[in-house]
């Protein structure tokens, strides 16, 4: 029998009210490339939920995608992104931003975040025509390291943007996780609200496939539909992701899902801490990353998947706990009492 | 009620059997990009398919996102890609492979396809370092005017690939349709036999999404998933592109599919060409080119939805006519009995 | 003994002007990159001949980096440049504009020209999301093949900019030969009145290298020389283009020097046609496509260096004859007798 | 009158026997785009002097095109150069490097040089498919801060290069001064026998223009020049580099240039050294880095144009003193003469 994962949240496949909505429409004839009915749908709901009837929103396959079609086709030439050196566009994503032409302008982040002073300082540095223009900054809610920006925090560095004429643009693969966490003090709308453009993340909470670009910015808008489809990322049945949007923010199903992802997260997060276990960082979302004992973290890779991230000292390291939108409350609960079994020793 | 139309073949969802298997599968927590056991069974059933164990096979989301990645993946920066005019690539991807810094070569195409001496032209014209160096010919199965190239004709262009050194490209969205038609003399394996790599289409023959690259030449695989995760095109969840291309490949079903839609083209032809009806293509796969009086056309248009393509006289224009795995024969034979009607007006 | 060549207007060094010029600044300690107080001269100097002091003026190295420069810093990424299929940017820059990520959207020439019918239908093709869009045109005064826009034809062009928000741009290669030929109605100032940006090329016409970028639209002004730098075009020692262009500007030098490659030329041509030979476009500048009989090409191979472009039918072909700046009128002289020794036999 | 500017080491003209070399050769007929006899007669000279005659030998314009070039033409789409933070690709290039599609991975530097330790920590970092690919190393001799690499530095770094499979190149902007300083344990020949490839600086010592790139590596040769070419560095009148080249390197002028600026900044340093001062980098070549008291700043500044690079402390500050080929000697004094009366003080 396989042993169950924690290693991310896109190990299962989608929230079943999804596979029915599939199934159920299966052979109804769509337009093509996001104009079905469904995506029609999917953007309304969504501008509901923003509260901006305005917005422009663009559903495409994944986060490296949205994010590579998002800064490439806002930046002119000499321009770059400003991103945290833990972001997502400068770790993990095989240099798609540069192969687009533009550098990622590295700021050092402090558990996954940056701050307005930092802004300031790449801003300050600019000396043309030498160097390239921070004209964006990127930002990733919640991080790569579980944190989240609280609202003020945000609404800062939206104050710094406004000052030196930067966009500002939030990656939220796991926005749902960020925005349904109980320390989050910002809604969807007021988030929204703040950006020029961001994404709303499916895939890493419960769609099969799927992340909804949303801009605000009308100095933005103009043929980026012509963008997406340049960089392959256009799906020809857009119903794909039309329909899973819609089911996601009909109601709301995508809130839902990220608050079991966190559920499943606290649980765990409570019984380490009770157990005196110290975190790497202050996550209050679904990723957790404790330092553990080897031989802790030996026993428990019996049982369970998770990654290894970094050597903390000589006996411990960091791992890396990830619950899903699908991780049953069962395992959460084995996984619990397995910790207090491995630590109590 | 919604008028049938046969404006493309990627109208309606996904064959049933495909969510079958969506659905069995969900809950199994799979690892990510491609590395799921799904992909990897799709990947073996597709080796067999083509008699190619060795065969480096990739799963992405769409036509465009594997020309482009093929193509950038491949050439050098002072290399081009040889096209038909009427290639896909050229006329409508958006400058996507401009995009990643290449030109396109054109070639004048006669039924969307391109010949030896062609191609031999373009290279005899290579002047460097003036002019950028042709080192991959891309071609369509079946092209974008629904014609194929037989068996013989790609061995031609394969001789010719050999001697001035340039690579093979297919792109197979609708390979599917290509290898089932009545007029096709090649197989999958034959023709994966004579290409240094090409894509199979899943979109537009039953799949929700996903094209299948096929990579013979043991020059071209070096980092090509980089190459994927680079251009935003490899899934988080590729379980969703593998499940679905295991259940195209593991028996015949890819061909059953590509089989039908051929067949209901096959029943309208028939019947257009009964009632004196001629073509701007000489196509036997799934789409259809007929040249129509405009009042037919109108008429037509009453009860179907389709593409008007081109003027052809003053009184005539050509439509193009889609069928897909999922036209329903009922549809098809009232369109037969429409056709006939207005005709023998 | 050398051959005196007529293969091109870049054989020689410069006007002993600029050598003189050279060497008086030498010992001047001069600021980088086009901050020089010769290049501040030079820029004024244009602004006087064009009679707008708000142009912005780049010198830059050579032709194809000038044109690289200038449409990929106007370009979005979605955006391409319209050029007749003869354009230097097609024909001869290796890919250099595709290479910045956009395509050349080629219109047939007709002796090197286009007319605005044809940039309509080009603007009227345009289908977003699935092509890209025209947004500049490029033309070359005077063209590959010699011939001239007259006033009014670029007049029609420019009007058909404004009313489908197109850019005019003109590669000035040869703009001088093209302003002092017989032939022409237009003055510099006139040009530029008509031009978004364009080039005056001084490597053709009696400069070491450079050609001066002239920006007339206000919005392709921003951080222009952000763009030069990061193409590498942006000389440390600016002086070395300014002191040329100073020279070749702040009297009219620049217009002598295409009037004495014009006058040879003038000559050539006018004793071709009295030999009765025709030619392959109506060139009134300094090149010149004469076609002659194999044997006569032959024959003035012995005593001269020129191109054979094309051949014209089973006993003739053209060729490409050159005057430049530097092309003494006794060697001019000699063709023209050989010539007539040739043709009267 | 002018102030002695010291602030860099393009700020005149080239030595006067470049000069006379231009205006010889002026009126000689030459083949263009570096097939002229004076480039192939550089050449040459270039071979004889790293004792390779199989190398390949381009001159471009300038630094940042030669470093553009080089990495495009030799990295493919997944690959990365990697870099000291404080390389001139990195700081002072306005993100050429990026804008050919290539991430610069960063490495910390400490006076301007990086060590085989830190290039093994990114090879080992490789992570496919989520990160590029680090191909290349990219170095400057002498650095941005004038120091330089011993002979078993770069001995040391080309060991890692052959075991990690990486390219070594070298940006020579400053080859001059840094293999004719007194510290320098490295001939040219034996520096290029270290290098896959590597450019020699032209500009910054003692040329109008010029850079030229050596390949020494067979993989790297194909097709060099038509990358040139598309990157808009191949001038038509080649013949201006090839004949400062050919001046540069048919005897020693060039090492007898760099051995004057070098000798000048000794004298500079000697004195200011005996003056109690202390530098930011250990720099034997013709950059020196002094920090200063901030009145000592403001009083040179009367007399002297220099950049004032950063502070220091709150009374003092790192002032940048370059001297070049044509510093005179009597400047040089005076300046010493000042230093000394304001440091007594």
């Amino acid at each position: 029998m396989k042993k169950h994962s924690f290693k991310t949240d896109f190990e299962e496949g989608c929230h079943p009210q999804i596979l029915r909505a599939l199934s159920e429409s299966n052979y109804s004839q769509q337009a093509g490339y996001g104009d079905d009915e469904y995506s029609i749908a999917a953007r309304e709901a969504i501008q509901r939920h923003i509260a901006n009837p305005a917005a422009d929103i663009y559903f495409v396959s994944g986060g490296t995608q949205a994010n590579l079609i998002a800064i490439s086709a806002t930046l002119r030439s000499h321009e770059a992104v400003i991103s945290p050196k833990s972001g997502h566009i400068y770790q993990h994503e095989t240099g798609a931003i540069e192969a687009t032409g533009h550098r990622i302008q590295l700021i050092e982040s402090q558990q996954g975040k940056i701050y307005p002073e930092q802004i300031i300082a790449e801003v300050e540095a600019y000396f043309p025509p030498h160097t390239i223009k921070p004209k964006m900054v990127y930002l990733t809610q919640s991080t790569e390291v579980g944190t989240i920006y609280s609202k003020a925090e945000i609404e800062a560095i939206r104050r710094i943007c406004d000052e030196h004429d930067l966009y500002l643009y939030v990656d939220g693969a796991r926005l749902g996780a960020a925005l349904s966490c109980s320390s989050s003090d910002i809604t969807l709308a007021e988030l929204s609200q703040l950006c020029d453009m961001y994404y709303i993340g499916g895939t890493k909470n419960g769609a099969l496939l799927g992340e909804a670009i949303v801009i605000n910015n009308e100095n933005l808008k103009e043929a980026f539909r012509s963008n997406i489809k340049q960089k392959g990322g256009l799906l020809a049945k857009g119903r794909l992701l039309g329909i899973q949007f819609y089911e996601l923010f009909k109601d709301q199903l995508f809130f839902e899902l990220a608050s079991h992802a966190n559920a499943m997260a606290d649980k765990i997060r409570q019984a380490l801490i009770e157990a005196g276990i110290t975190f790497m960082t202050d996550s209050p979302t679904n990723q957790l990353f404790p330092i553990l004992h080897d031989h802790v973290i030996q026993k428990l890779n019996e049982n369970y998947d998770f990654y290894t991230f970094y050597r903390h000292d000589a006996e411990h390291s960091v791992i890396r706990l990830v619950t899903s939108w699908a991780t049953p409350v069962e395992k959460v609960d084995e996984f619990i009492m397995d910790i207090h079994k491995l630590i109590s020793k």
